[in-house]
């Protein structure tokens, strides 16, 4: 029952806030619109419930019973003869009684009268005859705009006060009318339930119903200063002939219990008439619902004068409706809501439109990539040209925000931010502390990766430009710190000592990248460099974490039969040695050791740690094997894998509530790592786990927590760092800034701005401290910062059925990150517990990881289209506009590319890897040759150059070529959403 | 990008065909319809490719280039300054020149400019207006009806025959009308490719775009007789007033290169004005096409007889649009086709629909269900009252068709289904024959299964009433054979003898069934009963497969460190024993026998199996277990099971061609087995295999072909046989018939009928047979049954974008069943090869098919709901039709009978098991006075007493209740698919 709207998949992928609303087009209005029409209007209005025009909740209700009340009692269902029994206004005996039957607030709600529920929002669909109907009926019926009734008895009367209508026929369609409607009740459970399940007292009690209305579960969703519309629609056998009412109320009245919600009315509807055949009056009142909810007839309506203003407004919506040939649709089809409503912006009153044209006022375009971030906010990325500029500029510009640093951090929301990323923040710690210590034989470990997060996490949140930013170890300074390691053991180098070189060398790279304000280059690294940089470090994740498992095989091997590796025993010391221990041990393990043999040569079948313990020595060939590991630890691997991305994909699913679906996605690492502990504990097999040191000390023995500069290795080392220093400080800087442009993306509307040269500074300030005493190196991570961000945004809380709700922006405070990382630095005590973690299964949440950051990336749905046949190729924007060869050979050079670049990292030159990252805007720069900007633009985004050298006019692909392509501008004007928003972390 | 109608999610499960038709309503046209519109019509025409009315190929080509030519190079994209280059017709110094920019069969297709590609078929939509200025545009304009062009010359020079035209203009818009249009070719790759890629050669090269024309791969879809409508719209600056024409020739003709696919045209639409704001003529061009691709428009402008005709048609199609407000939906976003299209039989001729009101002549429901098998087909199962009535008229039935039951089998679809269906078959015979084997110690094994499957299928092919029908083993009797055989270890019986009896007595309650004509008491078995059936034994065999996979654990214990199953070694026979056989293998195996103090005792570390070899004995604790075996076990079982269900669902993924997607898919059984042997022939560790005997002989040591009467048990125990027997019976006839039912099933319009009674009779026979050669017994299997008929199905071959193939029925024959068990039979040669395959990989694939039977059924998807917030479940028309917590009742209630079967089948009184089975019609039946009819014909379906003691009308639940839900009346009389198509096989 979901329909993607085209294009749509390039959407959807990200973890980022998914709406903005199309109201931020409406914030200017075409010259002589005057008042936008209602619609989501601007940001801080919408905060505050205010809208310009009031949200409308409109009801159809239905008078049900005629012609006569047999012919419905013959046929009806268990509800219907419910409704039957209750007859609660005997006056009438007509015992015609009105009930909701649809309702509209964005999307149409219809009762399922034998479910008894509301159906899910859908799109409405209308029959043109019951619209054109509907505006005959209205123009030969009462228009009254603007009336002063103040109850529903009043209105009453003024809508009867017909010439057509008899004095007798009147007082009965009177009464008719302020006869109670039945309203269904969605509260109460087993059976379909009109108002109240016990009639007789339902009568008594008058304030029970309105009870219900405010009860009722909508009212909490609706915003205040939210209006009610009700459309009254029915077939009546003694009008003799139609009657149509239509009314504004000067003031928005509660008209008693007429609404299923308690709202003040601000339109009324009657639409009655002699039986007819068909649904006609029912259809017709659909209709007026219908139109009533339209945003723009109701500003339309709203402001009308008098009846032509009002057809003028139902003609206007006709000319704007999307048909649909009833030979290939089926109207009773329900349409799910679409994920993003069609902006309003294009709907100007009509007699503009006939100046402009249907498609609208167009903007320039480049006004329009600006408004969508299209691109990274480019005011903080202009080259001052002074030495600092930038660095000064940024601390010129986040200083005043300081103090709201802090005091915007004072909301509810923030507590669960903390609880959520100080989880993230931790099992991040863990999984690349243990990898670490794994890749640099104890130089990091799991306590330094505590130590080390905490400390630089802390100072980055208290001093960064975008203290949203939560620093972490990430994959690319993970690679390179295992080439680093390695390269330092080939040249047998004291490790630590080295490494602290190198990290000077980077912090002072860094400041020369600041004082000449690199960061600008920025806008350099396109989506092709963003992906090429992730899609490797993925790719190196997955080999590393397979590599890894397959090399536990390798030490606990797999015992194939008749292989060598069997039999072990333990032999005691010397030639007819220490009998007494022998005797000693023969009674307490009778039951299991071959003893009456075995006794000749001080020899017994204890396994091999206890015969240590018994002063003995294991020989045999079969001694160092450890049955069942190998596998286990595959097992234990597969399941946290399979288990984290399983969990992951709980978010989409249908089952349980969404609190439950969120909290199992978010938490999928945690859950992984917490179920293959489980596992490994109930089993209790001797897997590698992970090391942990007893006290609180670095994890290699033997050094305190200052680095000495030296250690072991010649001076001029500590000159030779520069070099691989030079490398890591490429790395660092990608790392950081493609961070950075993607956290700070107009579409999350930051309004404190960012600051990408004190974050660079930042970042190699800490690069310098945790160098020296010996902690990890961390950068911005793109996903757990995104998380961060994710967890703050500010949303419209109330929200109509089948509405999405309103994204607003993001509380952006220190706050929050600096309570995760305290609380991290507090976890340190935790670290015996982490003794239990089975590496295994860390190496499986690192399959994860990079599984799940490659399958992000625009590059790898690319690849998949090279598997699809075109027919079956989902309907992206990218495929629309650019030929299918063409995109399958962007996709080809960028595999080639990969494999280039994999190619390096698998010689010993690995360590050069940055360097060739670089490489990669080089290359794509090169595709401009082979590319044109148009097919550039749709499959990558433009380098600074290119925007300058293409007419502003070319911007926007084609579209004037032939005027037919101008239809998809639409999608095209839509946010994108970040792509690429995960890099390895 | 998939949008499901609501209610399709009921339709999708099963692998039965799932497009009826709708035309198959159209049969029986309402009084005074005449000829019914264009659209499917009946079975037997349209095989032939005759419609009654041709179908038409509509395609909209625009005028480019006007006002000026500059105007779009300034802007164009390069493919369109590719076309600017061509300017073929320098005549005209407009530099106009017309090409196709949608297409329509029965969706739209777009073409998408710069990819250079034909869009998705999706629904058209259209703005009001352009419908409404295309209908004065052709009041005011030129109407040709029947017209006598015998080419487009003639053609052109009929349409510009307006008074309006001054001759130079006149000359000069011929000249125009008559320049070839440029085609995009879909067959070239690199670039979008117009026409030709060399336009000096293509001007001089007539033939060219004929033999693309022929060779467009459209062309092959259409069926033969298909008709082509253009319309041409443009702007042209030198008209002073708009000029439209439309043209039905009398005789379709070929209009040289104007369409796209050479057809004929039929129908011919000039739009041409002076420049107008917006997209004005393309607009009014599509809507034009749109209603020649509608169905009723095109049959009454095919009768039209002059323009007043014309335009009531026009306003037909009007009045029956959808409307889909424009502030809810974008009119840009395309819809995809829906599954279904929208049966025609609602939309008669408009004065008739004022007749019968807009929902059309409603069927009476009786005569509604039976023509859409939501029953069994009831004449075969109408009781004749006499003595093997049913039998003989089921003999009488198909003795008819017996010759033609072989001669419809040659038709090369026929080798496929042969060649799916055998490989099925031996998979089946497999697996089966490997459980049984497992569950009965060799009382039956693979060669027996083999054996058994080749006799009892092919003699069932040759005789039966369905004999579409694959016999195989299923889950109920493989249940009920181990409940049997423990049932006899318990009492010490001799297995085989006492099976005799039991096939004895059930063969005899099997015939008393068929001489009683019990076979018409299938109609009992409701919905509720064939879930319950299925739902216990899957969870059965899920049990079971777990419960087999955790068992090869115990065998095969995991070493944890410390336990005392470690250690072995080898010891030669007596003290001081033979030392010459110990010297000689010390040098062998130097390095790995600890030889220095074991000489002493004449013991080596040998593992066992070569220290048996050598004479010697293992001895020690770790003598007996094989490590690693019981993770690796559970590696291969994990792998098979999830491999298996991963290729399952292949089918609906986007990836691959549809022919590999379904060969993988169909063949994941297979494929996930050799899987299973691959890797563990990889590792070649010392798992438990499938046993084979090495000759053609039984299983079980040292009995014969036949099996003795009575064997070492007492001669009353093969009276007492009759009582397992009894519930044995119980259990096949259930099993047979509910597939027979599914199988019968109306929408699968078998044109031989069925043989209920038949089927029971032969299946008898068979049980006597297989009883006596000791064979495993058989009964019809519903999957492979279906998956059979599946790959028989017959399908109208050409079918226009976006449509799904007619189903037109099944190839029914004896042939295909006939060589799959002959080829079934020459198979058990190939038994060597199978003792290969590693039991965990069995016990994998059984757990998938419990998995992929449980998931199949609407219970679980009832029991899904369960877990599902109400607003994320599904939109099934269960649940618009019956109040959600009646709808959980009705799932606890069947819970709660599948907890009571559970228990029962856990208790020392298992084999009563389907006395229980048979105990829920009881259950069934008490629901009645829990729910209600309608309810429970949406739950379930309507037993024959339920179905009289309803007044007809009452079926239709509650439609005329407020006369709002006929809505979804159309989806309710849409084909139900089986729901339950699996019975666990």
């Amino acid at each position: 029952m979901e329909m993607k709207l085209p294009g749509q998949e390039e959407f959807e992928a990200s973890s980022a806030p998914r709406n903005i609303p199309s109201g931020e087009l409406d914030s200017n209005p075409g010259p002589g619109t005057g008042p936008s029409p209602d619609g989501p209007s601007d940001t801080e209005s919408k905060e505050l419930g205010v809208r310009k025009d009031p949200l409308l909740f409109i009801q159809l209700n239905e008078l049900l019973g005629w012609p006569q009340a047999l012919e419905w009692r013959e046929t009806g269902s268990s509800s219907a003869s419910l409704l039957l029994d209750m007859g609660e206004m005997p006056p009438i005996t007509l015992s015609t009684s009105t009930h909701p039957h649809h309702r509209w607030v964005l999307f149409e709600e219809k009762l399922e009268v034998a479910a008894g529920r509301w159906s899910a929002p859908h799109v409405p669909t209308l029959a043109l005859p019951s619209l054109q109907k509907l505006r005959s009926l209205l123009a030969e019926g009462l228009v009254l705009l603007d009336c002063p009734a103040q109850s529903l008895l009043e209105l009453v009367e003024q809508v009867t006060r017909v010439e057509s209508l008899s004095p007798e026929l009147r007082g009965q369609l009177q009464a008719l009318l302020l006869q109670r409607p039945q309203h269904y009740n969605q509260t109460t459970g087993t059976r379909p339930c009109w108002g109240s399940t016990h009639p007789r007292k339902a009568s008594d009690n008058e304030e029970a119903p309105l009870r219900e209305q405010y009860q009722n579960p909508l009212r909490q969703k609706l915003p205040p200063g939210a209006e009610a519309g009700t459309v009254l629609a029915g077939e009546l056998g003694f009008l003799a002939q139609p009657l149509g009412a239509f009314v504004r109320l000067r003031d928005p009245v509660v008209l008693g219990s007429l609404t299923e919600v308690s709202l003040p009315s601000r339109f009324f509807c009657l639409l009655l008439g002699p039986p007819m055949l068909g649904k006609g009056y029912h259809e017709m009142g659909r209709a007026a619902a219908v139109l009533l909810s339209d945003p723009q007839f109701q500003w339309s309506v709203r402001r009308a004068s008098n009846l032509h203003d009002l057809l003028a407004a139902l003609d206007a919506f006709l000319e704007e409706v999307t048909v649909l040939p009833p030979g290939r649709w089926d109207p009773t089809a329900r349409i799910p809501p679409p994920k993003c409503l069609p902006s309003q912006h294009k709907r100007l009153p009509s007699q503009q439109r006939e100046i402009r044209g249907p498609s609208g006022p167009r903007l320039t375009s480049a006004e329009d990539r600006h408004r969508h971030g299209l691109h990274a906010p480019s005011q903080e990325l202009q080259r001052t040209g002074r030495l600092f500029g930038g660095l000064i500029q940024d601390v010129r510009r986040k200083a005043p925000w300081y103090p709201s640093d802090f005091l915007d951090a004072l909301h509810l929301q923030c507590f669960s931010a903390v609880l959520y990323i100080y989880l993230a923040t931790v099992t991040n710690a863990i999984t690349f502390g243990g990898l670490l210590g794994d890749a640099t034989d104890g130089a990091q470990g799991v306590l330094e990766s505590f130590l080390g997060t905490a400390v630089a996490g802390a100072a980055f949140c208290l001093m960064a430009g975008q203290p949203l930013t939560i620093l972490s170890s990430t994959g690319p300074v993970l690679v390179f710190e295992r080439l680093l390691f390695s390269f330092s053991r080939n040249y047998s180098l004291d490790y630590l000592p080295f490494r602290l070189w190198v990290g000077i060398w980077v912090a002072t790279f860094c400041l020369v990248l600041v004082a000449t304000e690199a960061s600008v280059l920025v806008r350099y690294f396109t989506r092709f460099t963003e992906e090429g940089f992730c899609a490797l470090i993925s790719l190196i994740f997955i080999y590393d974490a397979v590599g890894k498992m397959l090399n536990l095989t390798h030490t606990y091997p797999i015992q194939k039969p008749g292989s060598s590796t069997y039999g072990c025993l333990c032999q005691y010391p010397g030639p007819g040695g220490n009998d007494s221990q022998w005797i000693r041990t023969r009674p307490k393990d009778r039951d299991d050791i071959v003893s009456m043999d075995l006794g000749l040569i001080n020899a017994s079948l204890l396994p091999p740690p206890e015969c240590t313990q018994q002063g003995g020595q294991p020989r045999g060939p079969g001694c160092h094997t450890v049955p069942d590991i190998a596998f286990f630890s595959l097992l234990l691997f597969l399941t946290s894998f399979f288990f984290a991305m399983a969990l992951k994909c709980v978010k989409t699913s249908r089952f349980f509530p969404s609190v439950v679906r969120k909290g199992l996605s978010d938490f999928s690492s945690v859950l992984a790592i917490l179920l293959g502990c489980g596992l490994d504990a109930f089993l209790g097999l001797a897997t590698p786990k992970l090391m942990v040191p007893r006290e609180f000390k670095p994890t290699l023995p033997g050094r305190g927590w200052l680095v000495s500069p030296f250690g072991t290795n010649p001076w001029w080392w500590s000159v030779a760092a520069a070099l691989p220093a030079l490398l890591l400080s490429i790395l660092i800087f990608m790392d950081q800034q493609i961070t950075a442009v993607i956290l700070n993306r107009m579409e999350y509307r930051l309004q404190k701005g960012a600051g990408f040269h004190l974050d660079l500074f930042c970042v190699a300030v800490l690069m310098l401290l945790t160098s020296v005493l010996g902690l990890p190196w961390y950068v911005s991570a793109t996903v757990i910062s995104l998380a961060h961000m994710d967890s703050l945004r500010r949303e419209s809380r109330a929200c109509a059925p089948g509405e999405l709700p309103n994204f607003l922006g993001i509380r952006e405070q220190r706050l929050t990150g600096l309570v995760v990382f305290i609380l991290t630095g507090a976890s340190i005590f935790l670290a015996p517990v982490l003794k239990f973690i089975p590496m295994p299964v860390l190496y499986g949440i690192f399959l994860y990881m990079g599984v799940a950051a490659l399958s992000s990336i625009q590059f790898t749905k690319r690849v998949k289209l090279l598997l699809m046949p075109a027919k079956h190729q989902p309907d992206l924007l990218l495929l629309r506009h650019v030929p299918l060869t063409r995109v399958h050979l962007f996709t080809a050079i960028q595999l080639v590319c990969l494999g280039l670049l994999w190619i390096i990292k698998s010689t010993p030159a690995a360590i050069i890897f940055p360097l060739m990252l670089l490489g990669l805007v080089g290359v794509r720069k090169a595709l401009e040759r082979v590319f044109s900007p148009q097919e550039l633009l749709w499959l990558d985004e433009l380098m600074p150059e290119e925007e300058r050298s293409i007419p502003e006019k070319g911007l926007e692909p084609e579209h004037s070529f032939s005027g037919s392509d101008s239809e998809d501008s639409e999608l095209m004007y839509q946010p994108k959403a970040p792509e690429i928003n995960i890099s390895v972390n």
